[in-house]
């Protein structure tokens, strides 16, 4: 018997394009380090779909090194970089950010949101505390956008984060591994102009979002940050062959590959949502984006769990389980219709 | 008018079976981060390979970063990492070993090499030294196997290195980035499990050798590093779909691919090196492996630098410059046979 | 018009005994680094004290260096540290924690202190997670003790956290910059050899009691950690005039001046309670050391001020203003008396 | 029967005035981290003594930390600091450079001191090689003055090195820990503003120069480096009574105390190196200042080492040895003649 799984996003390989090309391409010789066509052509595509001709953009192998570098790259010693407590960053990546030096400063999270007004208030009682030349400085925010939670700023939200981090000589960093079904969500107003416009960092992910490994860092402002190439490497996070991650990008961002999967793994969400719902079971949180968290009786749960895999979140209650299902770009619409057949 | 191109060996991308098994479960729903099947697979016969049932081994993406995870693994913080003044890791890697916070200590290279007496004389001088409290304590010695300069230790002398590391308490490295291209040397007698019984740690090479990229980092004794996924994934080098690298070494360790296709790349530059040499050009230095240092006379050099691209890799005197080729497994032999058509 | 300061517990000198024998002995010649008989005689005085024979005593300069050393010794790299979300090193060490590489696990704060049952919720949270290889490994508590509240643990809360600790394979560490004043307080159970016996490391405070600078670090179980001294130089820490730091706790801990001194701070603070008592005033939090934190209203707060030093603490409300007033070893109880009368 | 002491120059406690003065502001309440008065007219006189009116001065425990908060505070994450091979930095510091993330690019020696030309072909070098992404880029250079081996940069060198800085973007540090005998030694003609003149960075020696312990490091351009208080708290590097560094500078700044101590130190030196000479002994090195380098038959060796205690240095053959003999701001004449009389 068969397991349906919606455990992730990051369950398969790459959309077929991807592999198609990289098996044409197999035996050109190419240079090394990023410096060859299909990072160049990559680039270029990233850079009109970010509305930004001169943007930087780097290609890394995963979330966590993309993040640790890009923060990295971004504060200073001394600062630190302001989180939600449920931010990736600050929970899910082992310390990576920490191991770079530098402290994450936590503020409250509302459905893996923070408040424009939760980080106002940290920054006014960091500036008006004598002794914050003993203190860290927030350097840095981070948001990551789709949230951990499958929640969505809008571009007013991403518009107050950026005059706050102007305000305050921040840096705004937005953390895109799912960054394509945000983009493809239904209502949302964020587009990859404005998030350029408003982020001094973010990166478009790859691995959740139809290649087989790879995420696009963008710095809209080129020459901010010195040095990025050997910044990379010293993180160990400089890929050898990297037309292997140009050429993944350069597929997705063309003729709006990227777009069109992402908007297939939003409408699988939505309908997966809407069968649950038709059969009276309750999202834990509203998201617009390609996880749905759902409340399960722990009964239910248990027999579902023979046939289907999900990924487990939280408690509310001794009887009640909440449960995430993923979709991605390659989950098939009769899979949907079989998991809905089966609660 | 086509380039020749012998200037490294990762220009290509990786064997067509690895294409064709990636193609192949491209669908397939793996669970992410090393614990699929194919890495399950792929360990147990690198296992085999090298002669030790219970080798823990870790797959990861590019070698300045399986050099830093290793290093960093073995390495207290007080201690540091011996190396020629020539190893990749004091070199090329942006810094990335003192990024970790250790201190690489320098023996002069021969060929690429460090030499026993050297390493005992460095390691006297330092417990003899009534200030050595305040120094950084040699707790590894890093080998490159095959070098830099593509050479090779000899079995006996890997056998002295892990002795004297024994004495002195130290943990012996071998950076294997072109591991094959080594084990296939005509003449050699090291062995993978001849390097797995005189190493604590070392890494089957990939990117270099047949793979789209990918190291494997073998720990011969298990048990040894406490928390090793933790320590990879703080380092940004989880990978989240694991299985993209787990499927490549298990192709290359099935049948004796890795063998196989490490072989023709020494066979080319065996012919490429007897081109030159019936040619009447003479050899920097002899190496049994995949590369090849010629002495070219600068007049020469540019004429062959339009059709033929190579590495530059230093100037003897005036009149001549050493220039490197760089055979692969995907080297094609009527390429070798119009380069010395060339000369 | 002089200043009645009650700013801090740092803003004198050294005990006159220390200055007279600085003097006595500043023509001596001493080895540097520690390795003098004041060194000597004030580690087996501070052994004694612990009761523990065999205890590794290290002298440092500052609280922030002797934490960030301790903690850098006890932590794998993928560790943390279980701190209260107002502990020193969490708020005003400037992030010195992470700048060695480790995050700060926060709990919330009770009067400064953490409670065993928020700690166990937090273990067993972590280690029921089963993303947990993906998480900072809960490797350390750190407490101070007198905390930031001037608040103190008892003997059978130390007891429980040491169980706790030991239950999870963690370091239990004790940040003494107070110590003196806790070991000195009304009704405290917990001592010098309670300490010894639950903590893994702890450091007797000699900066805000009695010395001119200088805190003991205490490692009760000898060779638990290794290279401490190179450890110490690497992080820049070690004094070369060693000495200074021995004469200065022999010297505090001859004939018990540590706990003399230290107990005359603590009836200053008494008596400047009492007085603040009897005049109506009402303590913010019940503090048996000697720091006191008295709600003032806002009025009497600025005039107040002109002649009064005290360091702000927090606004409980719109019309109030929570101050603390600290003695120490060197405040004249004419100057308590002073500010009893202008309140 | 006593032993001759001739061991390091940081064997004595404080010239007496500062212990006087101590004593004298023992019960003052000062504020603490250096905003007391003594570091502000501290600050000034070095300012004057240095020749620049806006100059920073920050106060440090001792050399190792000094050098690794100013080195970090100059250093990209990406850069490293050249020096010599015997540099402290690069020897006798424990790895603290390499803790803060950085390569040290290490140039031959020549008595202790690099040689300009030697540092025009390493950065000529680097910025020559086509992989100079990948490689830790020359971001400061590291001088001793006095240097390990006592000797002396002329005004004239430092000048160059200072141009070589110009032109390739680095900063140049000075390590004083000897600069006071540096200042004083016959013949020098370099100057505290000369020195301010040709480094952005330097510290003035206090531990072995007659203070108890304490650096003066001096950034002539102020607000070169952002958040200085902040990085030194991060390093753990903040004294709290910082009053007492303050004091002792000011009291080695006035009246040219720590001038005419220096002076004494090197007279002492130069009659020991006079007898030595009289009596048939060659030094090793010319050294103008307190430390002289003494080539000695073993067996004279043996002999007075039962009387006089020196440094071992090394041993240029089978017979001889090189030792180094310490004089102090603190050395009595009548010592240096009874070790005369002894050999």
């Amino acid at each position: 018997m068969e397991i349906l799984r919606f455990d992730s996003d990051y369950m398969e390989g790459a959309h077929p394009e991807i592999l198609r090309r990289l098996s044409e391409i197999n035996f050109e010789k190419n240079t090394a380090y990023g410096y060859d066509r299909y990072c160049e052509t990559a680039r270029q595509k990233i850079r009109e779909a970010c509305g930004v001709a001169g943007a930087e953009v780097y290609f890394l192998s995963g979330g966590t090194q993309t993040n640790a570098v890009a923060i990295n790259a971004f504060l200073e010693p001394y600062e630190g970089v302001v989180a939600a407590e449920t931010g990736h960053i600050n929970v899910h990546e082992a310390g990576a950010i920490e191991a770079g030096g530098h402290k994450i400063l936590t503020l409250p999270q509302h459905g893996g949101k923070i408040r424009a007004d939760e980080l106002l208030a940290l920054l006014r009682k960091f500036y008006s505390d004598e002794a914050r030349e003993h203190m860290v400085r927030p350097g840095m925010v981070y948001i990551s956008h789709p949230t951990e939670y499958g929640t969505l700023y809008s571009a007013g939200e991403l518009r107050v984060l950026r005059r706050i981090c102007d305000e305050y000589g921040m840096a705004l960093y937005l953390d895109g591994a799912r960054l394509g079904y945000g983009l493809a969500a239904t209502g949302t107003d964020v587009t990859l102009p404005l998030i350029a416009e408003c982020c001094d960092a973010f990166y478009i992910g790859g691995t959740k979002v139809g290649a087989l490994f790879g995420e696009a860092l963008v710095l809209p402002q080129a020459g901010r940050i010195k040095q990025m190439f050997t910044r990379i490497k010293r993180q160990g996070a400089l890929l050898a062959k990297g037309w292997l991650l140009g050429l993944q990008f350069d597929t997705l961002f063309t003729d709006g590959l990227y777009y069109r999967i992402s908007a297939h793994a939003v409408r699988m969400a939505e309908k997966l949502e809407r069968g649950f719902c038709e059969r009276g079971y309750r999202m834990f949180i509203k998201t617009p984006t390609n996880q749905k968290f759902v409340i399960l009786e722990d009964e239910v749960l248990r027999g579902l769990s023979r046939r289907v895999g999900f990924c487990f979140w939280e408690k509310p209650d001794e009887e009640h389980t909440v449960v995430r299902f993923a979709t991605s770009w390659a989950t098939k619409e009769e899979n949907v219709e079989r998991l809905l057949e089966l609660i």
